[in-house]
């Protein structure tokens, strides 16, 4: 199986699609094309966030705003999975989270630089590099790929991580890392903290907001202030855009305090 | 065969197709996850209108405002095909047109309710549950996943029927029942009435237009009034919105009159 | 493998889907479902441009703004591939590419009529006419179709070409072709005018850019003029929109000049 990942929309994906099935029959599924526009870090948390529920794949990512400057094309092995992209850290905290789901050790990811002849497009290497790279690496098998003799070990590669949020006794400060195509505002303030508070109120930068469970746990159109499916503070409004109604976007700093 | 349908946009149906591709290797179709957010009438209709030109599939549906309340999840068997969704009522107007065409009883559809362990999200069900649900069916095989001891039988279930328009000699009083991608205003209005007076015209809420059998029949950006692909009376524009040029949306009423 | 291409948006083409499905068991890849409304140039430029990645396969084409007007339902078999759609050009671009690239002669692409009963619909002719009509040629192979009752041979059919470019000493005068979901402004000027000016400046329309190899060689949010993985000079804006930043869009006229 090879996943897709790109913030390309559309029609470019499917050029991609087209090397790959020219040079394997893997099963082709898309994670997305919309992520936010050459948004490294929110791609990233996307990434950690789904790739973990898909069984052991190839992984094709091409969020790279640095196409045709001499970044590495990267392949990171992380458990049975691989992850094929550009080397901006885009890859990296899925690579982290695959590799301890995997029972490896925290960092037993291994990187592998791919090397490849001029491209058709410097435009354009997800269709004339990173494909062409992931349909080797299905092709050859995930914990083959290595003998052949276009991928060779890199040292050293772009880190990515998220920002820490303060915990604080009367609640914690932090920062909206993406807002969903919901409107919610997901936070990197961990669940654990407010899971307790379900049912009192706290403000986030001075708005009043109740802390609930679940999204319907208000009337429609009221903020709420939840755990998301990702485990992290998440800002929202029952039928409607938290965003907005929290005035916040991504990288926005949060205050939330216990009330 | 599963086939997949939600309001959820990108990229939360990844972490579903990689549940469903975890548990199964069944072809996975997305019939759209671009539904009108929160809308059960407006899922039940576009599923009404598009399952049952598949042939027998499990189709997992994840339209849910009251997602992590009490509301059951269920299953739903009609003629060979299976649905699975949130008991609001979005999968029941598909159901009923597929029992219908399986040459069964009108009414020969039986439910299933999913009995599930808490799940590791109260906000993501899609995931949690009704994935897992779906691939439990489809590898049980859908005439025999009730041997299961996941699903029990249920007496009744939340309905959902679309409003019923009056015919009248003059006309017919009735409501857009949806909006497509194109600006088409689909109405509950059936077809039959309009289909002998293509060439005369009609208006809509005062508005005039010529009733024509298609959109080519009319100058670009010209109204018209026809019966779309799915039977009914809609308002539109050749090349245009129909909604903007009739002034109407989702749950307008509409009064339409013979001229 | 059949491709999907369309102006649908969504859930239209899951309607394809489920006819495609019901005959035939041919892996479903989506090309796009988002060209540009109506827009049969757009629609062929883009499938000239994809649609030659893929291995032979039944390309099936709906951007059909005269559906239910008697223009004919074509196949065109080009090298091993065969595309599927109406008679109004928006094959014929990609025909032609894929016949070259198949190393027959340039014009060796064969035209079919499609004689198909009167539809369940006159508005969608992608489920009712064109899905069927694919379904049909995949079954019966890609070479061999012919012999099935259904397709004629055809004369004649729509013609579509792109406008040729005015190359000059100075520069070339040209047109926008389409803009990309990136904002990137595709004209239809070749790029090897171009690549030799990398590194100097030019003005489009007045407005001056440098010219340069990819779009991180200027800092964010600037211009410049690039050649895309099309082959074509684009305008475009690096992290942003070209078309806007040119003030173009699909359809202006543009002069390009060296400085």
């Amino acid at each position: 199986m090879i996943t897709l990942s790109s913030d390309f929309g559309t029609p470019y994906p499917a050029a991609m699609k087209g090397v790959l099935a020219s040079g394997t029959d893997a099963r082709l599924i898309d994670v997305s094309h919309e992520f936010p526009r050459q948004d490294v870090r929110a791609a990233a948390f996307w990434l950690r966030e789904v790739l973990p529920h898909f069984p052991p794949a190839v992984h094709l990512v091409v969020v790279d705003p640095g196409v045709g400057t001499d970044r590495a094309a990267l392949a990171i092995r992380a458990g049975e999975h691989v992850l094929v992209g550009p080397d901006n850290g885009v890859l990296l905290p899925a690579a982290r989270k695959l590799a301890d789901a995997a029972d490896s050790e925290a960092d037993a990811i291994e990187g592998f630089e791919y090397a490849y002849d001029d491209p058709e497009s410097v435009t354009f290497h997800g269709r004339d590099v990173f494909a062409p790279a992931a349909a080797t690496i299905h092709e050859a098998g995930r914990s083959q790929f290595e003998a052949g003799d276009r991928f060779g070990p890199v040292e050293a590669y772009e880190g990515l991580t998220f920002p820490d949020p303060t915990i604080r006794e009367d609640g914690a400060d932090g920062e909206v890392l993406v807002v969903d195509d919901f409107g919610n505002a997901i936070t990197n303030v961990p669940g654990e903290i407010l899971t307790e508070r379900f049912g009192e109120a706290v403000t986030v930068n001075g708005v009043w907001a109740p802390a609930k469970r679940t999204y319907a746990m208000v009337e429609a159109d009221n903020r709420l202030v939840t755990v998301g499916s990702h485990g992290n503070v998440e800002l929202a409004v029952n039928q409607g855009r938290g965003d907005e109604r929290f005035s916040v976007s991504t990288g926005s700093r949060i205050r939330l305090r216990w009330t």
